[in-house]
């Protein structure tokens, strides 16, 4: 199986680097750092698998010189998905090829099969702390599990044989029963981490050592947990504390809106609050604060 | 009638003033600005009244050094009522004074007479743009209605007297038929403005200058009007619009808890936010987006 990477950032660099080790044949998209990649290839410092160096990469500056692959893992902000991803993921598709969006938020896969009506489409979500620390460089911190959710994808038997090669390499990779489950399970930290940490110019961790916010964070994830219910996803309430002991456990890490912020980037904005919210009130469920959030990172992303 | 300031900041000074310029005897208490104060009286530059300057003033350090007097007028911050007010107001207090706290928030009369049980209590609220600018000197911008409403005051005849004593200023001054209704309509503009201008490091103009904002103020707003209506204070839904009318109006101006944050100065939660969200659960109704408000100044009021 070929594997295509579009976007090395943390994500793709660290997943496509963890395929490429374990033998799986990946080619990777890059933008800025491609002359650096080509030349250096690509380092992952890990503080759990220790340090891997890819030294010869399948590097491309342009989608249109990949060759035609059988899994394209989409592994760009989703802020890229209506401008950018159509003319990348175009030359890239062959009849069979099933693309899968390792990305937050919810209703990318309906917006990319809308784009793209004959590929099959899957979700993924990566539970991981890793940053870019330099071109080709990702720094990986802890975790790294990975859950693939169907969308419309007709025979699913190429979903088992990614968990597969995933599962190779060394990292615990699942089929998620349940797509619109496995998008909301990971919006109930997203949503809740990375709006509170923008507004309030904050970490996670600090957010959980205050009691004020400490108990709002706790009310957010409920709503959303609501918002799930309401929209189909099995959710329990008791994942509000199963997150909050994960994320105490945590060691400090920016969530990735933070880090946009912070550096002037767009934020996910769209996909990790507009959509749930506009999902979970036409299923009939108003998520109140959540809605206060998406309003307040609306007006700071405009200062 | 003889009239005490205590707390000679923006609406002490200025409200004190004016009545003293109209020939009322008031008595300043006054703090760090007290020898200034005594040598060069109190200036007001008002763009509407033009400027007064009070030469003569009758100004204190200690509340024990002032005269025994029939209203007392509460001009500090809220932040101070529980820890400085009682040994200010315990040697000004006759048997027939009363006490009128200008002050914003809800609740601050019952914690007031809890403390002086045989004191006759009543709210004030100023709407006014008013902005201490040097020791002693306050420049006012615009606006400067005041409305009394009675809490526990026997002889409600002395409230005339007050509302009399601040007509003959030029100011528009009002009886008002519920001091609960007083509170409340004033916390709509409050709570919207004073948390959104602290969290959002920015100004009621520009919040309601932007979408997403002016859709969050217009909610909030109506919030607290439910959570009003919850507690018995008859406020129309209606008033958001004319609130949101006159703040388009309004000159910018930050509001004071913004001034206080950046200041490093205490912000007048408890008083502005838990109480009335408190109050407002006991009668039935959530203020969800208000109480998510008050985390987040919760939060930052520590960092």
């Amino acid at each position: 199986m070929k594997y295509a990477i579009v976007g090395t950032g943390a994500i793709g660099g660290f997943y496509g680097a963890m395929l490429a080790n374990a033998g799986e044949e990946v080619h990777f998209l890059l933008n800025r750092d491609y002359a650096f990649v080509k030349e250096e290839g690509l380092h992952i410092t890990s503080e759990i698998f220790g340090d891997i160096h890819l030294k010869k990469v399948h590097a491309y500056q342009r989608a249109v010189d990949m060759p035609a692959c059988d899994v394209v893992l989409v592994c760009l902000k989703t802020t890229d998905n209506s401008d950018l991803l159509p003319s990348l993921l175009q030359p890239l598709l062959h009849a069979d090829a099933v693309v899968i969006l390792m990305q937050n938020g919810l209703g990318m896969e309906a917006d990319v099969a809308a784009m793209f009506p004959d590929t099959g489409i899957a979700g993924a979500t990566a539970l991981i702390s890793v940053n870019k620390v330099g071109p080709g460089q990702m720094h990986h911190l802890d975790y790294g599990d990975i859950e693939i959710g169907n969308f419309n994808i007709r025979d699913t038997r190429i979903i088992d044989q990614v968990v597969a090669a995933f599962d190779k390499t060394g990292l615990i990779a699942k089929k998620a029963a349940d797509l619109v489950t496995l998008r909301w399970k990971k919006l109930v930290w997203n949503i809740t981490f990375n709006g509170m940490s923008v507004v309030l110019n904050t970490t996670a961790d600090k957010l959980l050592a205050d009691a004020a916010t400490y108990n709002l964070s706790k009310a957010i994830m409920t709503e959303v947990i609501h918002g799930a219910n309401a929209c189909g996803a099995a959710l329990p309430e008791s994942l509000v504390y199963d997150m909050l002991q994960f994320t105490i456990a945590m060691r400090p890490y920016a969530p990735s809106m933070k880090v946009d912020y912070d550096n002037k980037r767009p934020m996910e904005v769209k996909y990790i609050y507009e959509h749930p919210v506009a999902m979970a009130r036409a299923a009939g469920y108003y998520m109140s604060k959540v809605d206060m959030l998406l309003q307040q990172l609306l007006f700071l992303s405009k200062y």
